[in-house]
């Protein structure tokens, strides 16, 4: 077997076949000899399926903290997570360009194995294409999530009420700082890290702790966009405070001298809580408790005024609004 | 907005949110407006869920009989239909590249609808990332499919049992020819059409009609690559006759133009049935009452000889081993 990925790997012949069953049918199958079935078959616990996909085109495809193949099982985990479903099984859908190391691959395949294990969930199904040098950088995955929620669990974007208290699970902007610094050849005396993690346990916790009305991961477009998303989405106010959202300095630094805002930049292992007012203790203790959690803070609350935007109250005591993303800040980002 | 893709539209900002709302929300919601949740919340029919992915990157992304919007939603129908699963549910996730005419995306977006409610799938949930020009070419789009299979209804590649007969539901080799001549700018008297089509419908028909013990679309690969996976899997040997496979005059002609073999090239909508000899006559007689199957044959059959392998009974009447494609046939066919 040549030590690159060929066109012949993706003909769907003999040398796809080699490939599937030496990259990944070894590391996902789980003894589970399903590898060669057009489509799997599947047992789901009571509840109601939650269906998700994402596709994964980062770049650098290793970077600190992780690299694609874990953020492809950590993202589709999460989004799951994001409507309170346990996850259960995921597909992957690899677009491969000719050339790519095949060692490259075998290690984005551990990866996968490696946090799938972590976050209790099967790949179940697969796919594989080649396109011609050129045509592709390297690696694209596909993963889409199956998961089950919970008759008693009502968790959507729209649910956010006046008087909701919102929370963060911990520090903002690791994961695209690391990323941006990574990419430009910056280096700072504490290394910036990815944040990327799979949340499913940490939202588990969570339930357990409150009636949650809303979750949301704060990845492209970062903190700012995905409260406008939710602002939006349920026609509220939103009110936060610049104080109290947790940024480690690192990646204070490095925005500063990128001209990039924390704020704006994505997670890949927090996410956002908007629960009623009088459990936002509970919930930020349930948080902490965890160690995905130990920075949480609550950073607003949900109010009556100006639905459908967002405000920031500012270090100096003042308001200013705080919009969506505009333009683009970081291609390839996840 | 601009009239093509830019890397903002993958920002998961403003425009990341114009482009969804724009392009697939307004084509795949049917009303529902869970557009801008992280997972889609389904019901399930009782049964045991079936679920599978496909990633497409054929070029062109436009051809004779359909385009990659079409083919996403057949490739995915088609395999969950292959475990005898009612195809329900779809994700779709895009890659584009920057650049690519928007009258391009929204083409394919309209063209995954139609064949969307063609097929009874709706798609719940979806994922687009820009990479920069040169990064991708113009569009890979990736489909998970989440069906159910009636709890009497067992089809596996392992299924296959000596003295089963094996059954094409039509003409092999109408969608890789098509797609190769029109790369290679080549004219025919007949145009050459794909057989893109999603197959729920025929494969209800089948199983009504009897205990079908294996189904299997042969796409990438061909008939003959698709016969040894069954072979194999079911560790039965199988006799097929060159002269009972059905292929089109304008296909035949094509391949010998381009130096191919049929039996080795892509279709998009057929399938390969594997039923009780006794059941063959029935099997045929529903197939070919179906509009997609008027000319379905009987190609051959299975037998406790040469277990993993399929030898082809020439027009000569001698025997010769069909074996997997080898090698790279025709790249991005699908």
């Amino acid at each position: 077997m040549s030590d690159i990925v060929t066109l012949a790997h993706g003909s769907g012949g003999k040398l796809s076949h080699e490939l599937v069953l030496d990259v990944f049918v070894s590391r996902f199958s789980d003894g589970e000899p399903d590898g060669l079935e057009d489509a799997a078959i599947l047992r789901l616990p009571p509840g109601r399926p939650a269906l998700t996909t994402d596709s994964y085109v980062i770049q650098p495809r290793f970077f600190p903290g992780g690299d694609i193949g874990k953020l492809a099982v950590c993202g589709t985990v999460n989004d799951l997570s994001m409507r309170g479903a346990v996850p259960l099984y995921l597909t992957a859908g690899f677009v491969l360009e000719e050339g790519l190391p095949l060692g490259d691959l075998r290690r984005i395949a551990a990866s996968m194995a490696a946090t799938a294990r972590e976050a209790g969930v099967r790949v179940v199904a697969g796919d594989t294409k080649v396109v011609e040098r050129g045509a592709a950088d390297g690696v694209f995955i596909n993963t889409a999530g199956l998961g089950v929620v919970a008759d008693d669990i009502h968790i959507s974007a729209r649910n956010a009420r006046p008087g909701d208290a919102i929370l963060v699970s911990g520090a903002m902007g690791d994961h695209g700082l690391s990323i941006m610094t990574r990419r430009e050849g910056l280096a700072f005396e504490s290394p910036l890290m990815s944040d990327c993690a799979p949340l499913h346990d940490i939202v588990a916790a969570l339930l357990a702790a409150c009636p949650v009305h809303v979750l949301r991961d704060p990845t492209r477009g970062g903190l700012a966009t995905a409260l406008n998303e939710l602002a939006s989405a349920s026609s509220v106010g939103i009110e936060v405070e610049d104080a109290s959202i947790p940024v480690h300095d690192p990646v204070r630094a490095a925005s500063e001298l990128l001209g990039l805002d924390p704020l704006y930049v994505a997670n890949e292992g927090k996410f956002i809580a908007i629960v009623p007012g009088d459990c936002a203790d509970d919930a930020l203790a349930a948080l902490r408790r965890h160690p995905l959690g130990r920075e949480a803070a609550v950073i607003g609350r949900v109010v009556e005024d100006h639905p459908g935007r967002v405000t920031l109250r500012t270090l100096l005591g003042t308001h200013r609004l705080l919009d969506m993303l505009a333009g683009e800040q970081l291609p390839r980002i996840c």
